[in-house]
């Protein structure tokens, strides 16, 4: 996960700024993105408290050491053997760092709800806990160029994946082998792993909201929905398209147009300064004109970054995830747009791609062809 | 995920009876693992209620409403059109089914603890809220001989995959394409995808507690760990070997046998009516009385099922992980034995397999060879 080309201290500074506007003494972390934001290392299984004073405290198990030493640009790193000496060897971080009780952040959308409340009565018993989102996602959603250079290539890989997938696509053959065949090509061009499951949802399977592969079996006349988010240098791309097996129903094709052409109109309103939800806006209006009110699912965009759905999410889906609701589109925000699809009874198409709003206006990161 | 030869309603029955014994109302379940252990159907962004009269009440994308109905055993399958719609039309099925004031056991390690917050305060603000876990963790902790089929499926595919990694392994390839070709053989065997990322951790990456495949290429000397988990008819396996690229170090080969070793111990301690930790015990006193004490992490086992880590968790790990903690080893237990390993400063080994506990004595499930 980790990349030495990036300017941690200058993300540190961002954040102590942000700390300073809120009232918030340290950050503590434990999502791996958010670990791999501010220290370069990413793995599961690691704490680590970045201060104000931009001091960076983790703690990994003790077999970690010597890798984390190579990638991580904590100021002081920390071993544990076991879960709870990771937990209860916080406490005496806080303590020793005079933060006993302070105003500490935490990541309430990661932490789920039992283990934070042992967090809360075990390690920060008289801390004001407040949630970190506000702080963290403010500066993740907006990419640097060395991020953006990431998402450039996780979005190759993708393209690479999904024409290994066109390549492998006839009746006769599983889902399976199509998600396996993606899957390789994306390995073979340096994909590291899998920020969500690969999809192929043939068919009937299209019709579906979430369609990761099955042993089905592709037949002539299906509708195929391939979604492919693989991690490259620990950034993600997001990517989807659907694929006509002839002969295919007209209802299908035209759908697949218009929903393309939707999407292409929702890319042309990710222009930095514009309003955030006129994205939304820009695809309900085309899909509406062409006969699709009421057949498309929300939300259609989201960030794209270290997670393959991150900040922004529009509107009331931010509260959902934990997340701020943010008002405008700026330069440095990576979009996936084209999220969610049409859907009708016997199939659904969706057609996804990874976006970078550059300060010259929108640039697709992700380019195999949509039709 | 869904399989209909399992009995829904037998699992209703045993909930409900646990929800008579903790003075429970209903389960509130949103997390797809327990959605489709309960239901036959567990796709992502549903919710369900399971009231203790067995009444099963889910909602669903309003797109899902048609494969949600061939897959799900609910007696009321609900349709949203989005997430705000999903939250609170549930608290309307709360009041038509008169529970809006009784008592809801949630998901608590399943949900982030924001979420948490807006559900409690949003849909459940007069019921009195408790943890499902126990109730959940009791049920799934022991395994039907459907379940147990679906699990051999599951490591049958697994040992294709490791077959496939074994094949490829040799200096000059990533690791990347060594988890690409287990990926793609066990995609061929019938994997429906993988219930944690493809771990291929070569030379000094095997000494970290997790190493998903990277561009790292392997050369000769280098200690590779493979561990796959893939996910068949909604059930996972979860296996772990450590190969030796020659000509390797002495003390690499050595570590490895003492894991073996350790790890054919751990397995023949997990008899129905044992104590759960005499299977910790077993391989720790073959690892201290092989020198390495100090130099293993724990823990060294956990359930597996629908999740490739489930309870039974032990110890004070359970704690940490919202489960409640658990005494003895029962028939129908299926555990993943040998997690974690020898951990030294330039090499790690680990080698894990799927046993199941039948009544008859500890069945190995995953069978690629070790050695």
């Amino acid at each position: 996960m980790s990349n030495s080309t990036f300017d941690y201290k200058a993300r540190w500074n961002r954040a102590a700024a942000l700390m300073e506007r809120d009232g918030v003494d340290a950050l503590f972390l434990m999502k791996p993105a958010n670990l791999a934001y501010f220290t370069g290392d990413g793995r599961p299984c690691a704490l680590a408290l970045l201060t104000r004073t931009q001091r960076c405290v983790v703690a990994v198990p003790a077999c970690d050491i010597t890798s984390v030493r190579r990638s991580s640009a904590a100021t002081d790193i920390r071993a544990f053997q076991n879960e709870a000496e990771m937990f209860h060897g916080f406490r005496d971080v806080l303590q020793e760092l005079g933060l006993t009780q302070a105003t500490i952040a935490i990541e309430k959308n990661f932490f789920d709800a039992a283990l934070y409340e042992v967090f809360v009565a075990h390690i920060l018993p008289q801390a004001r806990v407040v949630p970190a989102t506000p702080i963290i996602s403010q500066l993740r959603m907006i990419k640097d160029p060395e991020e953006i250079k990431c998402l450039k290539a996780a979005a190759l890989v993708a393209d690479a994946g999904m024409a290994a997938a066109a390549r492998a696509l006839r009746p006769g053959v599983s889902e399976s082998e199509i998600a396996g065949e993606a899957e390789l090509a994306m390995r073979k061009a340096g994909a590291e792993g899998w920020a969500s499951v690969t999809y192929v949802a043939s068919g009937w399977r299209s019709a579906m909201a979430h369609g990761p592969a099955t042993p089905k079996i592709i037949a002539a006349g299906d509708v195929v929905q391939v979604h492919l988010a693989p991690m490259v240098q620990g950034y993600s791309a997001d990517m989807c398209r659907t694929f006509l097996i002839e002969p295919v129903a007209a209802d299908a094709a035209s759908a697949l147009r218009a929903y393309v052409e939707a999407q292409e109109r929702g890319i042309a309103a990710a222009i930095s300064g514009a309003v955030l939800l006129g994205i939304d806006g820009a695809m309900a209006t085309s899909l509406e004109h062409d006969g699709y009110a009421g057949k498309f699912l929300r939300p259609v965009f989201h960030g794209v970054g270290i997670e393959h759905e991150e900040a922004p999410i529009p509107g009331g889906h931010a509260v959902i995830h934990g997340e701020q609701k943010v008002e405008q589109v700026m330069a440095g925000m990576v979009l996936g747009i084209g999220n969610c699809g049409i859907y009708r009874e016997t199939f659904g198409v969706r057609v996804e791609d990874t976006i970078w709003v550059s300060e010259q206006g929108p640039v697709p990161l992700t380019r195999y062809p949509k039709l």
